[in-house]
């Protein structure tokens, strides 16, 4: 299964008074890791999506297990597969290590919407494809 | 099942260039209800966590399901109730509405730890006896 | 001079590993304090400028000074002045205290825009009454 | 005069509803740029502020002017030179540009202080030579 790695360096911004990286600020680096995926990989930005495409893609579910605290300076890697890919929505499988420690293990779904109305809407013939082609690569 | 309310406005910090609530604020209030909530009900604030008791309550786990979007202005109710409470560990169900429109629901787990060494700890007393109370309450 | 006043309990959310409260915290404090002052001194709330004026209220300049740290459970009065109403801006005096010890000082000043264009646009009359209002209020 | 350069591509987590970066989110770039040149040129990085030295930097002063509108999926270049170093202080002028537009200026004073006492406290004597260095490279 092909992945993907998005890497951040846990900085003083992320972390709380117990000095680990609070919560919240794990799914702001989901986040960014999947939105750099939409523009590295499927080829189909946020900016492409909210200027000329009028989509989006709202977050439909998400669930996440924290197995270790991050502490500042570490470096993370966020791991992103794709589990499967609908006619309008994706499942991702995302994972956070430091060096070979897993960190935070996230499964989410998002949604591909029409902006105007706020429903589904097929993935654009060439998203498609490229996130396809992805899926498939070893 | 006992129910405490958390009421949060949706301000202009927590929409994204969607205009709706970006799914990671979301999280910053689900941790506002539950630290308002040990406070107020378990009486077992985070100040007398951190700074007499030495200890904390990180997120093992948490699950969240976005049912409709949330803007601007709009009044969040976050209801809280308890779901498990363990020898060091608690779980809560949590479900945010705008009048009676169900927004997000989550579930999560929060361990209580031994803040010098990171792991679990037994619940103090006084608080393991308020949240009982809170629990039995109708 | 008329004051408004915003109060807002330092959270987790708020704080930094030193275990006060990090800066850029205190500027979304600032958003919020202006949002609500917005909504409920001027009656012209970000939900009617975005969604019915389609305007505006980006901030032009901010400055601030930091007395004094903020830690967790602190309860912060921001206390909200305007200084100066122009044609399209207004410049805000605020300064948060917990009980009588100041905490930070800011100095900001916003500029009313057509959300089309961008360039500076005038206040609705409205507004604009019930800004001068406030400000001769003693 | 030195200059030390970070890069932060404005992504959605730092965008608010008029689809423009919302200031708080540029601080959080301020404190980044400060603490990767903390790390990188004075090579006293927060890590050994807190865990070893037992030191901190908080802010004292900050000013800000938005000359333009930063919007998702710009490449901010934020260009950060020493003003002045105190005994104990030290000044930054900070610029965030896209392209050659100038979008924020910052002026920030940081005073470094032993994080027991909470006052001030002289430079170390590796990272004062180091930043001195800074300071005088062309």
């Amino acid at each position: 299964m092909a992945t993907y790695i998005y890497e951040q360096r846990v900085m003083f911004q992320h972390c709380d008074p117990a000095q680990i990286v609070f919560y919240p600020r794990y799914f702001e680096m989901v986040n960014a890791t999947i939105e750099t995926w939409f523009e590295k990989v499927a080829l189909y930005s946020y900016v492409e999506m909210f200027n000329n495409a009028d989509s989006g893609v709202p977050t439909a579910a998400i669930e996440a297990r924290f197995h270790a605290p991050s502490r500042l300076g570490d470096l993370l890697h966020w791991h992103l597969s794709v589990t499967k890919l609908g006619n309008s929505s994706i499942s991702f499988e995302i994972e956070a290590k430091a060096a070979d420690e897993r960190r935070v293990s996230v499964s989410t779904t998002l949604v591909h919407i029409d902006a105007q109305t706020g429903k589904s809407s097929p993935w654009p013939t060439k998203a498609r494809a490229n996130i396809t082609k992805f899926m498939e690569d070893q």
